[in-house]
């Protein structure tokens, strides 16, 4: 069985976005896979300024991962600022990394091109504690999409160039590159992210997810009228929840008109509804329960830094670390 | 009692220079003060890629200070690389430091400037480490060199500038400019320095010893000839060590004439093997009792442990970590 590893940025409450993009698949791998996954709060360090929004953001992370069915019996699963050894081998790669060769990563050379005023230290540095956070636990794959393809190849990079130094340490991990999830769009069209204000959230009130799928934007279209599915977002999204079946059905609905978009919006909203009904509950349940959540995550962290200790311990002996 | 801390680096067994120009403060600085001295480890990563350099280049430093004095029931002695928070830290200050911050430091300046190849981010993200290795402790002062004042400037703008964004954390420490040594001048008359290949070593064997003090160069005038103390490599050396008396006594024999650079170096090598009598014979004593050595550096990376991991916890909570 092979060993995934994957980091989770501490983003609070997920909406279907998040979902679709990346927890649901990192659900899924549980069942054929060793699957290590932690909560990225060293890296939103770079973002998040504020203890409050850091705390919240982790917890619910956290509660949305065990609510859509995190099996933390299995999973190893843990917040990565408990676990030293990720800073500690991100030092070491610092002291081994040619300038230069960071300087290359997209993500820095896209904050440099759009004049990101004031860019930190810590936005540099993403790629080496990246490689850490990787190389630290021997993992075999690590999901990523085809536009992150390079933090692993980086992450490749500065494992072979420690190996080439102080002797064969590291393995080298493969991408798994993700199956391509259609763009999931937000209600205003535009790729469904948080910055944008067009979430349709999950683990909100049923009046919230209700607001947000009857604020979709469709077009104009009377009722009466047939209307094109493929280019209706409230079609896009439900084709993404619904059965190959249903999405016939309202396929066909839309085409022989007298269908509405509010009728449409009506069938999204219960199908988000039912689709997360036991999660929705298993959330509800967790928020009163934040101790459970932290001793799980505890646990997590101690099962993680059983492993980190022991390969830092190797590493440094490489080093030569008395 | 005020604290005081201090890195070393892990050069081995320490020269004329070396002492003259730190050791020697360091030890007398325990008197007064509470302090805290680590190997810095972790920095000389970035020099020292070669396992048994390292090593060897530590366990020689430890036993170098150990046998000069340092009182180790009293101050706190250790390996940075013992202590995760000094990583953490690290870290965690990088995320909050604007890049142009650190590009501004000297010796990455100089570094750029020399046209270094490939320098490493190590190297770049040193005033970071090193603002973390000090701040973790909450000491009062730093015992500087005129030319190190910048180091303490930037611990103090990375320390309100992490008080300033997440409230009151750091104590800002005080550089201790330490008293000017007169350069101590090595066998060819430049700077003692391992890199000129021009030190008298402390601990090395007597024949060692004696052939680098008789290498030193000296004028080719004849014996019988008075000779000028203030430009004579061995005198200089002679007066770093010698009482005002002793060194009044040579300076005579310079400008009586009738005395030689021999005869000069015979009393320079006798005071150098007088003066470090009892540290030589110490240290030969730990050469043998390298587990003692270890010992003691584990004891007092547990007693650094103690306060950094307290002080590291305060920092997270202010953060947001859970």
């Amino acid at each position: 069985m092979k060993t995934v590893l994957s980091g989770i940025q501490p983003s609070g409450k997920i909406h279907l976005g998040n979902y679709l993009g990346a927890t649901k698949q990192h659900i899924e791998m549980q069942k054929e896979h060793n699957c290590i996954y932690f909560i990225a709060d060293l890296h939103a360090l770079t973002t998040i300024r504020n203890a409050e929004a850091m705390k919240k953001n982790t917890i619910e992370i956290a509660m949305a991962y065990i609510a859509l069915g995190l099996d933390t019996n299995k999973t190893i699963f843990f917040k990565q600022s408990e676990v030293s050894e990720h800073s500690e081998l991100c030092w070491i790669f610092d002291c081994i990394t040619p300038m230069p060769f960071i300087e290359r990563a997209h993500a820095w050379k896209d904050a440099k091109a759009k004049g990101k005023k004031d860019p930190t230290v810590g936005l540099f540095n993403y790629p080496i504690l990246q490689a850490a956070d990787i190389l630290l636990y021997k993992p075999d794959l690590v999901p990523v999409g085809q536009d992150q393809k390079q933090h692993i190849e980086m992450t490749r990079d500065i494992a072979q160039n420690f190996n080439n130094t102080f002797g064969e340490t590291f393995k080298l991990p493969d991408p798994y590159i993700k199956d391509e999830v259609a763009t999931v769009p937000g209600t205003d069209g535009q790729k469904m992210s948080k910055s944008y204000g067009n979430t349709i959230d999950i683990f909100e009130s049923e009046s919230v997810i209700k607001k947000q799928v009857m604020s979709i934007v469709t077009s104009s279209i009377p009722v009466e009228d047939p209307k094109d599915p493929k280019s209706c977002n409230v079609f896009k999204l439900y084709k993404l929840l619904a059965t190959p079946e249903e999405t016939k059905e309202m396929e066909d609905k839309y085409i022989s008109g007298g269908y509405g978009y509010g009728d449409a919006k009506k069938e999204l909203l219960n199908k988000i509804l039912e689709h997360f009904k036991q999660a929705r509950e298993k959330y509800s349940e967790l928020e009163s329960k934040e101790n459970l959540v932290m001793e799980i995550l505890n646990s997590g962290s101690t099962k993680a830094k059983v492993i980190a200790k022991e390969h830092l311990k190797e590493i440094k002996s490489k080093i030569g670390y008395l």
